[in-house]
């Protein structure tokens, strides 16, 4: 039985990681905790989430001594903003818990990412070496042995495993950049007052266009250049990203069927089509991220769906969980 | 051609005052306001509102020196919070103004309501007394000669439309008392960064039972007690209330069918339903009330709709005003 | 381990009771079942239904010979139109199955409520008698040891749970009638081609308005007459009901409270609030039924929640399961 | 004063073009007319579309016979099928009518066309020579003398609108095919009956990948391949397009800005966005099509958005019917 610790309980990924972890035959949950300036420390977390209510209704305790929290703790999950991940990783690190983490502090191994792309300049290099990105499908072997996880981004999970299998087999020619259009349902932005993610303000709009930071993110792990354009979308969560290529001339329909398939036939919370694409209501609540596509001549249109708080975020983290301390892949996520 | 300033421009019912001053062929924008702390001074309103780009792109002026506006004005719209209109429609007044006030600073004449239900004591009780309450259809005599007009909140306007008829007629035997429930979209919450608000958190649910201030606002207006009961609806925009009412003994569906139409047969906004009761939809973006109803034995159930922006303000407020200076009272609404 | 035979396995409840049986450590599915004249028998359900894809994959097959179902059937649950389920129940309660129906075909013990409020005669009174009504909460003794258990109707659920411990404990005056509004999201129509069901018709409506069939199914059960006012929401599910009562002279809040909580105390799947009311999000995709009121003089208004396809049918067909089995109550459930 | 008729009244087009023609001060309408075959013959428009109650209560005629409804039409829109508006076109024009036609059946000149893409072989070649398309902005002097107006599809008027001035003025490097993903609303599919309309089964999915005849519509005006990728978003109408497109080498942002301003500074109904990018909500409602965009290195996305029911069909025919007969352009549309 896994102590574990969840920070940040109090967003839309960490009621997520909760709901998983409560339910984890060999996890049990130690402490939710929330920063200390939080308005919602000393709270139940099924008063902010009260789908939880009677399933989980522990306190959101402010995290003003670490000490406190990681001693006896094994896993630590971090849903936390990137600066506090950022900041508590190598604390929960040197008590000795297996720390992983949602945001973006340790996913890309770059001097001038994090200046660039977040805003502040990242003080653990050595641990932005050492970190594994928990891309769970493509990075067991490391997850194995790994005691820090970056858990990928929400958009940069859907479109790693689309192209990932299909840029490994060199089917694309990627002298025309991917074009990922994606659109994200509104807890992407996370959970706050904000007028950008009120109701009456939201409708289907492109943002942050050439410069998101999944875009270098998407970059870094997939060794090609994408062009990469995020849209909000009016729904609560999922994601559904719509990618076209350039197929090397030759390649065939039958050879992106059998390379995706390849990639993912023991691999089961990748769902392939073998006709047509995914709608994204098939993925909302669900850990799958569901692929189809489509070629024409050169042209291929591949289509990839998640639930962009579960493959998204919490799904996955468990997902590498289960892989870190061996336990089944799919284990209380499906 | 009417000099026309409108305060509070920044907010939902404001830019739908916008959008009607903008086309009357007797009214004319001179300014539009905002109060002089708001972020939104200095920007166009299109900014706020896109769907005006084009059509209106003035200036939020920061209101700083209330003379500077109300010089030259013959017409002020406030649709600003109701402390702030308590505050400037005595100055706009002064200034020779004809006040349109769509807060609820001056819809209720009473000592009490205000410090129990707002939170202020108000300062203006010659005011309160003056003030004309502006449900269009039912005033329509002491708006033509008013120079203070309190708008009705939008809840208390389908809600008064639906029973006034029926209580004047003695129809109902409000020993029981009737039973409103209605559901508002979120737009009736305004413009604003509030977590209560954000998409992700909005779903059908009740709010301020037997404590809501339209219910007193109800009360007072129809003499008569009530049971209100509002719920938030996950949609952006539209007000569907049904009321359950008791009918005195051997009142027939055809004596309600008659009492309403006698009440509304020459007004073109209340949109009376022979079969059936309207759906939200039927109101969504329109400046009609749509009213239907069922009888079974003593039991009757009204059904009212309305845009609460619109007919539950915006609307509302240039229908007064048409009616106040005599144009024809759906000039520029339909 | 129970063989479970699923009848409209293609619609919106059927899919559920899929996901629960598929998950439920005591039952397996034998087959999915459509009617034979179905588009969709042959089928694979989860092309219906992708969020099952990887999950259950049997086919849908059509129902042309009921012999070759019921044999060796332990457990059937009836997830299929009125009229099908009266003639399926008797053959399948003659091979010796354990029938769960989740249409209206068992509920109410009366000569002429079929014909009234189903149009059509019913042919089995003796099965109506036998029927056990399956409000789990409120028939768990009847349930131990039934054959054919009367599922209750989504509206029905909810009301019922929220009114019965306060009507068996004569805290309500019922001379004036306990007034429901509900509005339900478009599952509640079922999974069907139909205009008034389409995305662009649906908006916030009454319906049904003194005659909708789950009022004399309210009545029959509670043995007391309510007003039942339906509503469709703009939402895919989930009920919320809110339910305006008059109390007897003196009762009191805490009396009510007290109620409630003796009434739930050891039910796991009806959660009390203690402050305020729920929203819809708190159910949808859960098992639950929350309740929470308010009180102000002789007027109490209840609020209950709970999603249309799982407590108000899914779900509770198999919480009736696990009562009549001896599994744990919630198994597969939370 | 043009007498005009509308056939097809009962499409959501249809409702839109009786709004617009019913305010217009130089049209009246004669008659609205379905086929004869409809069930909603001898209706009242508003009672399929309740939002026109009192506003237009006309029934909707069925027409069986051409020449009672041609006699003394100077105008006709046909917001029908295909295969009906290719039938009826000629008759109303050899009745002297000017015909402003909605459907896809004169909008693209070629033999091949119309059998492989809408499964009729088109009858009337010399027709489909004489035909004027109405992306008004461009055709303004052939709009002037037509009496068969084709007006463009949904898709393509916002897709041309963005690229067809950075063609035309040798802007883009067209070996690199502009990319379009567009997003419409549920309202495009028509007001049917069709589960894949139906409000549970909608969600954000793409359809029709290389297949959609809007491609070929797009790819016949503008004179350049295009991928078109088209989506079904969550909500009732709109359109949002996001186009990726490859600058000619050393093309810069302000030649993207000037071309754009430089084509659409006379075009009150094409909006351009100096800093960001329309929102579908900008334009919901409207008839305007919005268009912004942003450059990185070689790389453009232009983002087109407008409501599809209006400037991508009701607004844009209206739009033609002024300019084919002198009025202001806008005349009736804002």
């Amino acid at each position: 039985m896994l102590n574990t610790l969840i920070v940040g309980a109090s967003g839309y990924a960490g009621a997520e990681l909760v709901t998983y972890v409560n339910r984890h035959p060999h996890m049990n949950i130690t402490a939710l905790a929330v920063s200390a300036q939080s308005n919602d420390a000393g709270k139940p977390i099924s008063d902010l989430h009260p789908q939880l209510k009677g399933i989980v209704d522990l306190p959101l305790r402010p995290m003003t001594d670490v000490s406190e929290f990681s001693a006896g703790a094994d896993v630590v999950f971090l849903a936390t903003a990137h600066e506090i991940s950022h900041d508590l990783a190598p604390q929960f690190l040197e008590a000795g818990c297996v720390v992983f983490d949602l945001s973006g502090a340790f996913r890309v191994n770059s001097d001038t990412f994090y200046e660039k792309y977040y805003g502040f300049v990242h003080q653990h290099p050595e641990l932005l070496a050492q970190a594994v990105y928990g891309l769970a499908e493509w990075n067991i072997d490391a997850l194995k042995k790994a005691s820090l996880i970056a858990v990928p981004g929400c958009y940069p999970t859907a479109a790693q495993l689309a192209l990932k299998p299909l840029i490994d087999a060199a089917l694309l020619d990627l002298s025309q950049w991917p074009i990922i259009n994606a659109t994200s349902g509104v807890s992407g932005a996370g959970r706050k007052a904000a007028l950008s993610n009120s109701f009456c303000e939201v409708s289907l709009q492109p943002y942050g266009l050439f410069t998101h930071r999944h875009q270098p993110e998407i970059v870094a792990h997939l060794g090609a250049e994408v062009i990469f354009t995020p849209h909000l979308g009016n729904f609560p969560r999922g994601i559904l990203e719509t990618l076209t290529c350039r197929l090397k001339a030759g390649v065939t329909h039958t050879q992106v069927a059998q390379t995706l398939e390849l990639a993912y036939r023991d691999k089961p919370l990748v769902r392939l089509y073998q006709n047509g694409v995914p709608a994204l209501k098939n993925v909302v609540g669900l850990p799958f991220c569901d692929i189809g596509f489509a070629v024409q001549g050169e042209h291929l249109i591949v289509v990839a769906a998640e639930d962009n708080l579960l493959k998204g975020a919490a799904a996955q983290a468990v997902q590498c969980a289960n892989i870190r301390f061996g336990f089944a892949e799919t284990q209380s996520l499906i």
